[in-house]
């Protein structure tokens, strides 16, 4: 094989991510004091300690009678037994076959032990007639079953989805500690960019990563800050994350890092400080340019210019900087799917290779349709697909009709 | 089997749904100009035409130098051509062995019409020597090949996800027309209830659908509007479906409707006008009190107070409501997967049943645990588990073993 200009050598994806987070050292956010009201998709940054039973007590799990389960014995469908009705607070000694109306979620009146379902009875001149046979408990949410006292209920690093915030409002908590937003300087740079809603030059083409890459910031609840459009000049560029690096927990850049070309981002880094680029060039396809960096305890992630490789670089390395920044305990993934392959695919042998597929469903199954455009940094891949196939190093592509998993970023359709 | 009190008949799912958004005739919501920076989520009130192509120009798909094609022929890896670069705009006519070099996205410069890759060449003396044959449009990204100009590029109805920004930034547009956010009032019914930061009654237990029924809203980009939490009377809560309908354009509420019990909320909503309740009683378990009703031609959703009902309740019809007045072409489903069940699940014929698993994957396999409860209301079936698995009405329970396909709302861990 032929040497690649400009690289020593390329590094592994999760070579290059471990080395890297290990040598900028990233540290979890600040915390943050919230309502739970505004909570949705923030993170834990304290475990949730129940300061009570859930339920508080015992309860019907359904809407029907309470009953103490012994009076029950003996009955069935056949023979149903009569039992009395009763509104009282609390039902006479067992053996007194009394039963009280109750709703889900209500207490147990005491003297109760078992709740028959409404659909197992039938009223009768004022009195119930039961006809099934119940055990203690049954059909009773008992105290505590859910979440014990002092029992931790939620864990640090948990992103808080709807049912979390649910459960924090259960046990009466109004307010918690999540993690800061990580604030995140975004800085394109290009010579051949120009702004939306500028002139374009004859060569130029929109700019179109910043947009993108703040969305995606925003999509794990980062706070992307726009650091602009800088020109090909190391000096421009050096400036602009040097004014990130005051106001950003981290910097990612796009453009100006090449396989064989120029390196005017890798070497503004470098002018700017120490570590500086930690690790250039990347054995994955597209985004190989990628390089990974620090400066002042931050981690700087330079990008790819090409739109699609800036995507899959940030999901590569961004994504687990990010929930490291969170104090996720793991990274958070797309959602993954197994699927079918519907053709082959070739791909470069030592390379980690991105490709986007149409998933589809079809009879309950899932098939990959590989999205093909020459031009692979080409935007409307991803708009055309939904879903990402990894083909790992080791191997020159996939085969069709070949089982693969894949992350999905977009709605699938059923055919 | 028997009878079931008070409702005459439960209706199956997708025939509630069909009656109810047939019924209620459920409109787009109106439209809003927006920057496209502050659209992710969104989704497009019309279609994206593109008024250029993509590529503006035919470009390089990689890291080389650009040539004309029928240069190369004959050559081989091991009979190299040598080439002579120029800084020119243009090459000489072909025949004439010119290269000039490229980076990814770059125009083409006149008189090339293939780009050979940067590791197919070898630099010598000033010159260069190229090892591969090429065919015109080899590593060529062709004008207009991503999108045409005139073409639509993206349709109306799409929900806007980082790369879809991308491809609007990219075309150079930058404001776009949205469907305005769906006004959903959501209102909790229930003595028994008390708000998050008061005192807990001795029967009393805290609220919590509210938020989680707005946090499901809100990533479904619809804005949730607190109606408040009302007592057991069914003049308050009808003054409060009222007001909710002067803001909202669809009105949710929780608690006050069961099987066999009182019916506060659809009395409320049959008093308030017509058409009132449309459905009640639906074939599913849980939330099977759900009613379905509109007023002043804007849909009314009565949800079971039980909170785990009313997260599937919602699921079930106001997830398809949400999307159809965003004007989405298709209801959103959450990520589905397949999944081998671990455990038999039994459950009752006849009803559409969701029963929370937790999915995880082991050996690139995935597996679904029933997350075991008696209280199905508890909300920590949810923190527990990660998934739904839908047990259809003509089953009765599911097989240890059997595949099965899930919808996911949590993270999947690997063991």
């Amino acid at each position: 094989m032929s040497k690649l200009k400009g690289f020593e050598k390329l590094t592994y994806t999760y070579e290059a991510l471990r080395t890297w987070l290990e040598n900028v050292q990233i540290q979890r956010c600040r915390e943050d004091s919230i309502s739970v009201n505004e909570a949705l998709n923030r993170v834990l940054a304290e475990d949730i300690v129940a300061k009570m039973d859930l339920p508080r007590f015992d309860r019907s799990a359904v809407d029907g009678y309470a009953v103490n389960a012994e009076d029950t014995r003996g009955t069935s469908q056949t023979k149903p037994l009569i039992f009395a009705l009763t509104q009282a607070e609390e039902l006479s000694e067992k053996g007194s076959r009394q039963a009280k109306q109750v709703w889900t979620g209500n207490p147990l009146p005491k003297g109760a032990n078992a709740v028959v379902m409404l659909e197992k009875t039938k009223a009768k001149d004022g009195k119930i007639e039961i006809w099934v046979q119940l055990a203690p408990y049954d059909n009773v949410s008992r105290k505590g079953e859910d979440v014990k006292q002092g029992e931790v209920a939620m864990r640090e690093g948990t992103r808080l989805k709807p049912h979390h915030l649910g459960l924090i409002a259960a046990l009466g908590i109004g307010e918690i500690k999540v993690v800061d937003k990580p604030r995140i300087g975004i800085l394109a740079t290009g010579n051949e960019l120009a702004e939306v809603g500028s002139e374009l030059g004859e060569k130029q083409v929109f700019e179109t990563n910043r947009i993108m890459l703040s969305a995606l910031c925003c999509e794990l609840d980062a706070e992307p800050l726009d650091l602009g459009l800088a020109k090909d000049d190391v000096n421009e560029i050096a400036e602009r994350i040097t004014m990130g690096l005051k106001v950003a927990d981290a910097v990612i850049t796009t453009g100006g890092t090449s396989v064989g070309g120029l390196d005017l981002v890798p070497d503004a880094v470098n002018k700017i400080g120490k570590p500086g680029v930690i690790i250039h060039g990347i054995a994955m396809r597209p985004a190989m340019p990628t390089a990974l960096g620090g400066l002042e305890n931050k981690p700087v992630l330079i990008l790819s210019g090409n739109p699609v490789a800036a995507i899959i670089g940030f999901e590569v390395f961004a994504r687990p900087m990010i929930c490291k920044m969170l104090g996720m305990k793991k990274e958070e993934s797309r959602p993954t799917l197994k699927a079918t392959m519907t053709k082959k695919i070739p791909t470069a042998l030592g390379r980690k290779t991105y490709v986007r597929v149409r998933v589809f469903k079809k009879n309950e199954d899932f098939f990959a349709e590989p999205v093909s455009a020459r031009g692979s940094g080409a935007i409307s891949t991803m708009t055309r697909g939904n879903a990402f196939v990894i083909v790992p190093e080791n191997r020159e592509g996939l085969i069709e009709g070949e089982q693969v998993t894949v992350q999905v970023f977009g709605a699938i359709d059923e055919e």
